[in-house]
């Protein structure tokens, strides 16, 4: 089934303890897009960036079968820029710039070929242009939403609107204390499900996810890695392999989804090894499958 | 199969925002013995107690079967004591108080009848009186080891010759950090094996546990409890249900390493539901078998 993902195309400088990686291809939506891109080729990308992203960018996004006719490029502007530092234990990083650029003034145009698509990933971005994403979007099977603390605290309504409309939220576990009031992350989801969205993930980084839905909790492990290379666009990467799972399987029900929570972990696994983009531009179905047994393994206790 | 537990008898003052419980009945060796108790009826205790540890006390551990013949009155002395305050996030506690007590001048003795026990469970107490038992056994089938990280940075050297004839290894996290050196689990793990025990469980609370052998890594979930009443003793509860299940089978292959590391996973769970030693005193197997079946849901991947 068709994906349509929206989120943020973007080039980040990168510190980690293991060296930089300056100008990387980043963003939200290209992290969903190239990981979902292993499970289905009806990938719709909408998004906007500046005349620095070339063709070469978009010759990487095509590689992969990303329709990106709904990219809008802006030939005198440049796209969105983030840079970060990474301490030692990764688990923490600090912003130390971000500019905006052409993603200030973005009004999100979905193209009339997208607005039958079934399945429709909203990336993390201003809660205001979700709802406008949705508004354009015909009959949307699944809408599945990222967020993060920045706009929970910055605009807390227009995420709530935005929620009512959600049947998939992902979010991780700092971010679930703070939308839900609790510190207790089986309450917080309690209090986020009555939000809207009848499923929800949280992800506990290196601790794995947990998966809530009507029928019951799924603890998802977390692959036990010697070294984390670079986390940048980890949680996008696991977004992108739960959306490519069901919609590759077309069913959504309790068991395809923490099967889709297990593909998801282990794209995430792949793109914590090397900077950026570069691992999960360049993966192969076998070694997905490969990833996928081991997440499989991690929890076995049948001979 | 028999198993000796040799570790602390305590009464505990616990603070919590939920409450108070002061006298309560604890120490590393009562958890360890209750949990135990529920799968096997072999169970051997050595410590030590003062007056203040009474005919009612002794009551309880003889309801569950457990023989102690092993534990020395000390009628002229009072029982260790540990004073601590939970905070409201229940991962942190302060130890308010310490008080050695009988325990200050503890020269374990294995009884004659004890000596012949299969599997030897050494409870978190000074790693000199762990060698000590261990030089008293005639030829223990399993030595399993806990610590903590006032023995990890106190007596370093004399812990890693208790690793030497340690079969499996039970810490926590942050413990595992501090002993090897290494922030990376994995890594720590790999350096802690080279100590000495092969069987290596690395516990992380609410992220639940790692269990490293030489034919890889499980991963066990923690129970997503809403509530957690009072932490105390859950480790050593843990301890116990694994050893229990080990005991149980009699057989020690990573498929009963996995299971038993959910039983103690179950005993833990239950352990917090209420203050000290409450709710792991008064169990039946039923709700163990159904603890345990929860444990193996929240990882299914199968319809």
């Amino acid at each position: 089934m068709s994906i349509l993902v929206v989120g943020s195309l973007a080039f980040d400088d990168i510190e980690t303890p293991f060296g930089n990686s300056p100008d990387t291809l980043g963003g939200s939506s290209t992290y969903i897009a190239l990981s979902a891109s292993y499970f289905t080729d009806e990938i719709n990308m909408v998004g906007v960036v500046g005349a620095d992203f070339t063709d070469e960018h978009f010759s990487l996004l095509h590689s992969r079968n990303i329709d990106t006719k709904g990219i809008q490029k802006v030939d005198n502007g440049k796209t969105f820029r983030w840079a970060g530092r990474y301490h030692y234990d990764m688990n923490t990083r600090d912003t130390l710039d971000t500019q905006l650029n052409v993603f200030a003034d973005f009004d999100p145009h979905v193209p009339e070929q997208y607005r039958k698509s079934e399945f429709v990933c909203l990336g993390n971005i201003d809660p205001e242009l979700q709802v406008k994403v949705l508004d354009q979007i015909t009959a949307p099977k699944m809408v599945i939403c990222d967020t993060m603390n920045f706009w929970i605290e910055g605009k807390p309504e227009e995420l709530k609107k935005t929620l009512e409309r959600v049947d998939i939220f992902i979010i991780n576990d700092s971010e679930a204390r703070i939308l839900s009031g609790d510190p207790n992350l089986v309450k917080s989801a309690r209090i986020i499900r009555a939000m809207g969205p009848k499923i929800l993930i949280i992800k506990k980084g290196e601790h794995g996810a947990l998966l809530f839905t009507d029928n019951g909790i799924f603890v998802a492990p977390a692959y036990p890695l010697e070294s984390i290379y670079d986390p940048t666009g980890a949680g996008d990467t696991f977004a992108g392999g739960f959306i490519g799972h069901l919609s590759r399987c077309g069913t959504v029900n309790d068991l395809e989804l923490r099967k889709g929570v297990l593909y998801g972990s282990a794209m995430a696994s792949f793109c914590v090894e090397k900077f950026g983009t570069d691992r999960i531009a360049s993966l192969d179905l076998l070694e997905i499958e490969d990833r996928y047994q081991s997440f499989l393994d991690l929890s076995r206790t049948e001979g």
